[in-house]
């Protein structure tokens, strides 16, 4: 059963399974066992030579020697396949994010994993995840209120990638804005009825093809349907170099307020929120710690697929609950 | 077995015991099915005239018409009592805040309950309660790093009352504040070293008593061991009327933050804030959402005490986790 190390497998190596790999270091009861990857694993370059990289094609050969397998592939090609896929032979725990193919993902992913009875937790990160966790909580506690989210200040991909779609544009990037105006009225407990334009406007950094109009590219940037048109978008043209220099990180982070009334109409704000420095970072940093009490959850004979809705906040922590009782409650 | 109703009892009918009133009637699955007191029954002023009061001492014989009693005492008296006692009768949830304590009247509540078979959860509220799973899982997923803890503006009771037993001082309400430039050190990721005077201030409403010396009583106040000396003490001295007018409510709240670095050194900051208009009217209302997770995990088979750190966020709603996944993740 369960030695006292936790040992975890990474499958996929991108930016997400990068973090995966760092954050495993920062916890002391883990251990990882291997990379997995559909690329030739000798083109991998680790940052240690001594970690084994294998053939995703091989998985199953090690389903013995892997506690949890951490799925770091994305939520538009990869999971769909290898969350259930990997559920046949791992606890798993994954970060697919497409929230309305949540419930049919879960179902996919929830049938192999009881059939093979393996534990695996779907759509962990921040949103879906932590933020869910406060809207469940919230909702929960004050049931007379509202929920709001607000995302950023950070860098949506979607939205970088619908950029430099644009004829005319060399390169860009786009920065989702939470209004800091709607914010303080929710948190002065107004419950305002907020418009998609109140709540975010949309700042994009980008790089014209050489002879590009910038006129034109301004306007199709800002009147492009679903991405743009429906709220306030600057545009800002900026050197090939400035884009590299001051643009290539990828900050995000967001807020999840819930403003309601208690029993006697006393208004009361729960706010929860996160500035981060790297969204694959601290995405992968949720993901370790979720491995955790994924393999507490199998532990205790529990099977199929979860969300963060399931996990009790002690299972994510490598304290014994006697410990997380006098140190932390 | 369970009813599709949860039956709810009250032990305590003081402000507490009043905000679970008021809660439970906010929430669509819950019936309040009595009211439990020391005092005489026929003294206490309900609402509702068709709500049961009964003897505290008969407590016992209403067993079978209530799925979770929530007690509603203080921890200093009567928790320590009425915590183990009534959990050989009952599933029950309480507030349990003296932090100290915990480890000794978690075990003494969870011997009684697993003799029983019953579910208590202890220690339910903002602080211990939400700000204990916040440090928690912050913790948990950037375990480098260091968890911050800042309380109010609010009223702290404990404080006051000191104030009101100082010669010459006839009343007086003391505010617990937060100092902002210490949270925004926080916020901005610098993991400050912060002394208890760095991190709060404390303000002070006092009526003096007639004659009294006010040079002589904000003296006693500001260097009073443990409660004020080490700390920046402002005191105000007010009329009766204002006293009354301008501070009888109970607003209180605060901010767990979580400062720490991911993988590859990012800073990545996690914050949690409570902006409450009634510290009392709050408390209820997580209280009574964690009488729907006692239920539930007493359904599922579990026995004994147990803390928020054990109870998963979907288990505090009302609504299915296939429903939680759809809406809310």
């Amino acid at each position: 059963m369960a030695s006292s190390t936790l040992r975890i497998g990474i499958a996929g190596y991108g930016n997400l399974g990068r973090g995966v790999l760092a954050a495993i270091a920062q916890q002391s009861d883990m251990q990882l066992v291997g990379v997995f990857t559909r690329r030739d694993p000798s083109s991998l370059q680790l940052p240690d030579s001594s970690i084994p990289v294998h053939r995703l094609q091989d998985a199953s050969s090690h389903q013995h020697d892997i506690d949890v397998m951490i799925l770091c592939g994305g939520s538009k090609d990869d999971l769909p396949v290898q969350g259930p896929q990997l559920a046949q032979w791992f606890n798993t725990v994954d970060s697919f994010d497409t929230h309305p193919k949540i419930p049919q993902y879960f179902e996919a992913v929830d049938e192999v994993a009881r059939t093979h009875k393996h534990l695996s937790l779907i759509s962990i990160g921040w949103d879906p995840g932590l933020f869910s966790v406060n809207r469940v909580m919230g909702e929960s506690i004050l049931p007379s209120g509202t929920n709001y989210t607000f995302w950023g200040k950070g860098v949506s991909q979607g939205h970088s990638d619908a950029i430099r779609h644009v004829a005319g544009v060399k390169g860009g990037v786009q920065y989702t804005v939470p209004v800091q105006a709607a914010l303080e009225q929710v948190r002065a407990g107004r419950n305002p009825t907020l418009s998609t334009r109140q709540k975010h406007t949309r700042e994009c950094y980008v790089v014209l093809q050489p002879g590009a109009d910038a006129k034109r590219v301004e306007h199709d940037i800002a009147t492009m349907p679903d991405y743009f048109a429906d709220y306030d978008t600057t545009v800002h043209f900026i050197s090939e170099e400035a884009l590299k220099r001051d643009h290539s990180g990828m900050p995000h982070g967001g807020f999840v307020l819930r403003s309601g009334q208690s029993g006697h109409g006393d208004s009361q704000v729960i706010e929860f929120s996160l500035k981060l420095a790297s969204n694959p970072g601290f995405t992968a940093s949720v993901l370790v710690a979720y491995a955790r009490a994924a393999w507490r959850m199998k532990a205790t004979g529990q099977t199929g697929a979860r969300t963060a809705l399931d996990v009790a906040p002690g299972w994510l922590s490598p304290k014994s609950a006697e410990l997380l009782r006098k140190e932390l409650l």
